[in-house]
């Protein structure tokens, strides 16, 4: 048993500030409580009656006559630590605390809020919100929450395996509506609400380890514990669990003055679909759509993947929603020769016997070859999944069979009907996924049936092959940042620093002409900038030459830079210039990404992202997620390039990343050249910054 | 009256091959016709019955009484001619060929349609399909479809305004359901079949002048004349008439095998996009969105326009909403300071009195300041329209102050409800646009509100500055193209022609060092390919052995090619190079390309196109679309490009295009070096190729 099970499962209830009116936030929970039929016991808090909703009413917390698993405070907020206080005093296990006026409300409210958390913290009571609606346990009808959609929405009768945890009470209520006129039944209604003790990631692993919870719909506006947020996610997939979240806000953090690129790539959003993506998390970007997806991941037991059948009885129609399966990344795959063949038998000239297949209107009237058609793509092995869209009475027509199909196969079926189909409860019963729309259709089976791709194809998290802490000065100039990173696998020759111009010819001369010279120094990130970086350098002369360009230059534009000379390099040509960085993410932690080099990086925001570690799959994974990704197959006639060896400079990256100090900020290749296929890779540029303070 | 008058609006009706049983096609129009009080005289044919629905029934079609205005033909495809021949000689004016097995239907079905063909062309006749699933007049209720939609879809009363025009019968018959389950009032039911002898924009045209048809939803796989098209669209336009439309498909023609990027990069739904955005149609992407266009288009006597205010009860929500507005283009501007004095003085400090605006769920229960910040928002210059977003009774509570806004004001008000509410029909009656779902708002406001915008900003069509057709010999080297696209306004300096070395040389010293030379043959279009192009040579001597080089290098790899010597320019340094073409599209005719030059723009698809003729205004706005737009800005540091002489050369490829002689089928500039701001631009690759065969 979690800590939170008093606060999602109470056997008792005190509500302190109770109101008679059901209308009223104080009134309303007493009123869904006794109207539902709450099995634990219930008090009324409230000096001034007697009786409420035909229960005794209490004066104060201290004369009610147990030590009750929650209380739920309708007060005030300046009134709600000491009544905390006093409810821990009379042995009170959690409590849930509506009022407003807190965090979100100025410095005095901050006070408020600093005290509650002070509270928290000393006695280890669970306290929710401040600042939310309440909860619901709608298997156990244990109503905490002041929100009118459970009297106006329909009531559920099965048992609730869907959880609501949003980080806004309207949205918890929002989508709850909305699920429930699908008919999703629901387990837990949670809304967090200024999360002053209890944080989202809390409520999600209790979730994740609630039997009766199996899919976890979320709403996120920023997380507070993003490691706990990952394991928590781990322990769902494990249990076979689905989340489908939703993360508010557009607006990339860093966008204004960041340091280096990769922070500028590495954006609040991003970091937040990278990390979906990795815990196989299924991103909603729409109320309606989470409600569509907690329908379908009811049927989550059926076998599903990214390769579709799709059935029609018009060739539009079938070609409309291959477009929008295939736009949306699924497969349509050919359909073996033999089911053609048994297809071609029964479907006009003017059908279709591919993939969509078109039946035509005609085959709906032939009940026993719509039962082959669909029982040849029950069991065909090319493919995962079969959608049948067959607008009100043609689906009709074909709802036997297909009701037949899903009962006797473990696939997924689904039907899409636009017209007024009778069918559709049959369907349902049988097993069969019904939508009404194509719209919703595809942006609910999409990333549904990319979750069950992903499902089938986990390798599980990358085993944390974590270096011993090297040491690293901070700040650092070019050279230590290369020491530093060959120390966990990024290529480590061809080049040299440098003190004088002489000692710069004799190392331009050992790594041969022509060479590129860059000022050496831990307080100069960007060498550019100070005209200190000199290309092309071809021989003895230019070396000599530019050794005393760049130093004054440097000087000049960085008088008080402590320079200890220039590093030397040889040119080198290659297939690809990639970007490789790390950053710190405030929630994450450290957050890997991956681009195309050059200044249309950041305008295309053609990047990849991964939370640390990552293996070379990995590593080659996010290349391949880039739309540049052809440059590197060998574009146009260009030869293909070292992808292998950029996987493994890729994963170096990590790797020090992982093993750096916290004072280490963000370790940014700039460019990773990418040579031909066999030459591997060259270190461009290397940059490593300091965590800001 | 237009030649279609007797198809679209019969005042008697022959249906040749009739049935008495209502489910079979050529008994189900007579069910409708029927049924529904068509006001015309309607003649079953078919010799084996007297009478059939209480009509009388005739032999033939000889035999009919009167010269009908429309014969729809309920018969295989072979009998179709002979009998619209026999109907053609009754004076029958116009028929309908519902028979599939035409040209969709191999070698027979194409001869039989090439038959249909002449009769048509012969007689003059306007024959619909074949292949179709026929009309309706929703108006005269004339029904001439055999679609059970109509008695399965929700009756109308009102005078419809909204006709269908799609390229599928059955694409025709979802649309319509799902709009009348929306009560949007229908005017025609068009579906084209196989356009044998009318096309989908000679429907378009009449629908453009029908003073009933106020909003077409269309449904386009290919057009078969993309000028009438064009017409058509202008003078819906003209009118005040919406029009919204699918196109399918997302296979680019040109995928394979072109010869210019400009070909690859202008693929058929770029090229109909850009015409759709051109001809300020509404672009569609899904049924239920067309039918939740279709109602909006119903307000379009309301003032609307990009800048939007969002009101909600919850700041998460309408953070929510406004993500999505302004992903989707629109904008949430700063609501000026004195309407932000008269929101706080109502607004809980919790609440916010910023765009979204949050009233908190307590204001809900103030109807008078509801009203205040109602009417505020509809007088205030620095928005277009307002959009409220309250679930269930929160919306019911502010429905009356709603409601009031829009019958006082013309500007366009939006509910958005996800609970219960009640008032959806009071509000509709009010003239608010009400919705049920956050994604379908979203999905339909957002093209809808830049149709309103793009209907404030029109500057009417481009004039057609059209020039002289000039002579330019095909195929071309590049010195020819060059001469040609000088003629119509393309910077004609800084190049020249040498036969020999010594000329080259010459040449190379007068345009400064260092330089470029190209082999020059009107055989060669790829120049790269052949070796045929050395660039940054920096003295006579290299110049005069580059001469040989690529000489002997393109007679080694091009032996054919006719070789006239060598283009030689100077090396020139700019901001941004471009790539600027115009090619014939198969159904627009000519489209201008313009993208950022390089190996990326294919890979990030980069593109803005336009149908020709453009003005400089028209090519900064193509600019201006492109992702890549910041780099002509000045980008990080960067200084910025003559944008205006960038645009002067834009436009002057549109011209010589359309001065082109049919022959020419493309011309690209790639690159055109942008230089800074005041010095213009320099071809530095002109590439014309003819028209394939």
């Amino acid at each position: 048993m979690t800590r939170l099970e008093p606060l999602l499962n109470p056997r008792s209830i005190a509500l302190i500030g109770a109101s008679a009116n059901a209308g009223r936030i104080g009134g309303m929970p007493l009123d869904l409580l006794t109207r539902f039929g709450y099995q634990g016991m219930v008090y009324p808090v409230n000096p001034k009656y007697q009786e409420m909703f035909g229960l005794r009413c209490w004066p104060d917390i201290e004369s009610v006559p147990e030590a009750v698993d929650l209380a739920v405070l309708a007060i005030g907020a300046a009134e709600v630590v000491p009544m905390l206080r006093r409810c821990h005093a009379s042995g009170v296990s959690a409590a849930i605390v509506y009022a407003a006026g807190f965090a979100e409300a100025g410095e005095q409210g901050a006070r408020l809020q600093d005290d509650l958390e002070s509270f928290a913290r000393e006695t280890g009571m669970p306290v929710a919100g401040p600042n939310c609606m309440g909860f619901a346990n709608l298997n156990t009808r244990a109503y905490t929450a002041f929100a009118s959609v459970f009297k106006t929405a329909e009531r559920q009768s099965e048992p609730g395996i869907a959880s609501l945890l949003t980080q806004s009470g309207n949205v918890c209520a929002a989508v709850y509506a909305l699920a429930r006129q699908r008919g999703v039944p629901f387990s837990h209604f949670i809304n967090t609400g200024n999360e002053a003790c209890i944080d989202f990631s809390e409520y999600l692993e209790y979730l994740a380890a609630d039997d009766r919870t199996q899919i976890v719909l979320g709403y996120i506006e920023q997380l507070r514990d993003g490691p706990r947020f990952v394991r928590a996610c781990r322990e769902l997939e494990r249990r076979g669990k689905v989340l489908v979240a939703l993360k508010a806000g557009i607006t990339d953090k860093g966008a204004h003055a960041v340091q280096s690129h990769t922070s500028a790539l590495a954006g609040d959003r991003r970091v937040y679909a990278a990390a979906f993506r990795q815990l196989n998390v299924i991103e909603a970007d729409d109320f309606a759509q989470m409600a569509e997806l907690a329908r379908l991941a009811m049927l989550r037991h059926r076998t599903a993947g990214r390769r579709l059948a799709v059935v029609t009885m018009s060739g539009a129609l079938g070609a409309i929603l291959a477009d929008k399966f295939i736009t949306g990344g699924l497969e349509l795959p050919e359909l073996p020769a033999a089911l053609q063949d048994v297809l071609r038998a029964g479907i006009p000239d003017y059908g279709m016997v591919g993939n969509p297949v078109d039946v035509t209107g005609n085959v709906v009237n032939d009940p026993d070859f719509v039962r082959t058609v669909l029982h040849g793509l029950a069991v065909s092995p090319t493919i995962d999944a079969v959608v049948v869209y067959a607008p009100g009475y043609m689906l009709d027509r074909m709802a036997q069979a297909l009701a037949e199909a899903a009962r006797d196969h473990p696939r997924l079926f689904v039907a899409i009907d636009t017209g007024a189909a009778q069918c559709r409860e049959t369907l349902r019963e049988a097993g069969v996924a019904v939508f009404d729309d194509l719209g919703r259709a595809v942006s609910a089976l999409v990333p549904y049936l990319h979750w069950c791709e992903a499902r089938k194809q986990r390798h599980g998290p990358v085993a944390g092959q974590r270096d011993v802490a090297a040491a690293v000065p901070l700040p650092c100039d070019e050279a230590q940042a290369r020491s530093f990173l060959a120390g966990h696998g990024l290529p480590s020759g061809g080049w040299g620093t440098a003190a004088d111009a002489g000692a710069a010819v004799a190392l331009a001369r050992r790594l041969g002409y022509p060479v590129a010279l860059k000022v050496l120094s831990a307080d100069i990130a960007h060498k550019t900038e100070v005209g200190g970086v000199a290309l092309g350098l071809a021989d003895d002369d230019a070396v000599a030459r530019a050794f005393d360009t760049l130093l004054a230059s440097a000087a000049a534009h960085a008088p008080r830079a402590r320079v200890s000379g220039v590093l030397v390099q040889p040119m080198e040509r290659g297939v690809v210039e990639l970007i490789v960085g790390a950053a710190r993410d405030p929630v994450f932690g450290p957050v890997l990404t991956v681009g195309l080099g050059g200044v249309l990086t950041e305008i295309y925001q053609d990047t990849s992202h991964r939370l640390l570690p990552v293996d070379e799959r990995t590593a080659a994974q996010m290349l391949a997620e880039l739309k540049a990704y052809p440059l590197l197959e060998g574009y146009r006639g260009k030869p293909a390039a070292d992808v292998a060896a950029a996987c493994r400079a890729i994963v170096a990256v990590g790797r020090a990343m992982q093993a750096a100090p916290p004072e280490l900020g963000e370790i940014e290749i700039n460019p990773l050249l990418v040579k031909e296929a066999g030459r591997g890779v060259a270190v461009l540029d290397a940059l490593i910054l300091p965590a800001p303070r």
